[in-house]
């Protein structure tokens, strides 16, 4: 079973917004077995989102869209789709009442809000409970045709509750399954060389992709086929045999983002963590932070990127910023116990470097951060070198301290 | 001057990957006047390569794509685009002396390594001096495909460096050119009642469009033509009218993170800031720091998620707390206030909220977050409602007191 995906919208073209969706979508039909094979971005124009339809109901069973549904003059989609499918547009009072409920207390509906309450007569208008565009089905030709709005939150909210539930019922399609293993410190291609031989024996249903990461490299296992016990049982064997070529090198054998290993590390051991934060300015924290739940283990955060903070709230020592200064190993060390300190936790995690793009010395070039994870009397250090970009060198610290602690810890 | 862009990789269809170089280069290449039609992604299957590609340099007299360059077999996008042109893979000394030269000090050479030097024989390789993938610019019948690598950091620097000097000596081409307004608090269809009438006299060259944001909205005119001198007095014209139209609900005319346009105001006025983080768990920090050069305004955050932090560093008095509790105006405008004594700055930004999924009660539920900012002695508080998911409930929070905070500066 095969499925394109189309996101309409001219801030897709012109990347004033990233399309989010697809990949979301993907992952969510991969679970059901039904495989992306194609996302298509087009404007807001008539005969772009035709010719797109119209290619991708070609090749595919299923085709899913979004965007181009408000209520605002350039969203044109629903005309476009009545036009495709030859039917015209109807007011709907259902549609119109759950508008009204939607918008009840945000907002004071108006005609364009009542403009959304017309949908296409041939169409199966699926609920919307938490927006006022209509979500539609159409079928031909034993094909289906999946109209979605934009806003990521009215779309994961309706695939999850309305579209995915509906397209389980109508389509029995091929398993795919997946396990992923995350490694540590490699380069893709040191590691492939390493898994050569095996990979060269796979079966011909499993698949190997190589995901780099800032700081670490996801390798994905696909497996495809009508019996799920054979494909888990050929999952397992040949994971047992990854496993085994990796060792220590592994870090973990499931998709599992640093931050929530760790938080579950935490949570069966039973202990709190805190982070001190120079050149990471709060990543650390928002990134633990991002797990629900972690209030169970995770205290606070001091972000000291002046060094008189450094030296109030995490106990620096003036000697030691001025003889080592505020990158080195020796401040690091000072901050993370610091924080253990300050925020009376078990763990802590510390970073001080130039996350660039300014700020550079010959020494200390742009991209040196020093990195350290405590577990009371416990510290380790770690010092990341290279610059890729500020954004980059800030989250491949985070990573490295992330899966730093869960490694101490384990 | 049209163009489409085609994304290659299994991992974008599966949604382990969010797309962000179509975007990217969305944007790059709009501001040289080139328009983005159409970006297809698609799987890393030969048929599924030559078909868009195909189709693409069918419609459009340029086409980039990313991705598929990696030196494992999972990379097949230099073949197929030998298969496509009628050409061959042959070695190239002068890309293997850029790769050795790249690789120095990172990695040990291989033989997988060494295979990125093969080149196809009737392309120009362009330079990449910061990745082992060779970059390829095709020529067909006066139609141009560059193929480039989809790690973000290289293709963008290749872009930069290399493609777009390139592109703008190779085609002469229309203007495109933008202007953004941001706005503050405005639901879609209120915002579109306001500007009906303003909207349908633009002139046929100017089109608006409507971009929501998580605690704002971005408004967008396009002008597009040949004269670039007479379509900025066009935008002029309309970009003042729409500012009448808007008034003090306008919050920035240009396009610009509220981070930023903060950061500028800040170091305009030569005020300091700090931030104290429940909820936001440090996001609020993370983004001011993403910023570069913010160290010249940002001292440090305290990210309080534990009550005895919000006591100990942030002087939240005991019984505020039990009276009112953590989610309160009362405790707020106590962290704003110990953010700024504590770090000792002029400004300070503080939250306390219900992230969620869990943890609301019926007079607090999920998604109640209260703000206060602060300079010196004047503090303005809001109080957020509303759950739209953790991770948008935050964001919310944190565009919110982001905006407030440039709101009380000017």
């Amino acid at each position: 079973m095969f499925a394109e995906i189309i996101t309409i919208g001219d801030e897709l073209l012109i990347g004033q917004v990233v399309d989010t969706n697809s990949a979301w979508m993907g992952r969510e039909l991969n679970r059901i077995g039904i495989e992306v094979v194609r996302v298509t971005s087009v404007r807001d124009r008539k005969k772009e989102i035709l010719d797109a339809v119209d290619s991708a109901l070609q090749r595919a069973g299923l085709v899913l869209m979004t965007g181009g549904l408000g209520p605002t003059k350039d969203d044109i989609t629903k005309q476009t789709l009545c036009q495709y499918f030859g039917t015209r547009l109807v007011f709907s009072e259902e549609v119109f009442r759950n508008i009204q409920h939607v918008l009840a207390g945000r907002i004071p509906m108006n005609a364009l809000n009542r403009s959304q309450a017309y949908v296409p007569e041939n169409a199966v208008i699926l609920p919307n409970r938490v927006g006022s565009a209509p979500v539609t089905w159409f079928e031909k030709d034993g094909s289906v045709l999946v109209s979605l709005p934009g806003v990521p939150q009215e779309m994961t909210t309706v695939m999850t509750e309305e579209v995915i539930p509906r397209l389980r019922e109508k389509f029995h399609t091929d398993f795919i399954l997946h396990r992923s293993f995350m490694v540590k410190n490699y380069p893709e291609s040191v590691l492939a060389e390493k898994l050569q031989a095996w990979e060269e024996l796979l079966p011909d249903c499993i698949k190997l992709a190589y995901l780099p990461k800032p700081g670490w490299m996801r390798l994905r296992l696909t497996a495809r086929g009508r019996r799920k016990p054979e494909l888990n049982l050929l999952l397992d064997e040949e994971g047992q045999k990854l496993k085994a070529i990796l060792g220590e090198d592994l870090y973990a054998d499931r998709e599992q983002a640093p931050e929530v290993l760790l938080g579950e590390i935490l949570s069966e051991k039973g202990l709190t963590v805190a982070t001190a934060e120079s050149c990471t300015g709060g990543n650390m924290a928002a990134r633990i932070t991002s797990v629900a739940g972690s209030s169970a283990y995770f205290k606070g955060s001091i972000v000291a990127y002046a060094n008189q903070v450094k030296e109030d709230l995490l106990g620096v020592l003036p000697e030691t910023l001025e003889k080592y200064g505020a990158v080195s190993r020796q401040t690091v060390i000072e901050m993370v116990k610091g924080a253990m300190d300050t925020l009376k936790t078990d763990c802590a995690l510390a970073t001080s470097g130039i996350a660039g793009p300014a700020g550079g010395t010959p020494d200390k070039p742009v991209g040196t951060v020093w990195i350290a994870v405590a577990c009371k009397n416990e510290i380790f250090t770690f010092l990341q070198q290279g610059d890729r970009g500020r954004e980059m060198n800030i989250e491949r610290a985070c990573n490295k301290a992330l899966i730093m602690l869960s490694d101490a810890l384990e």
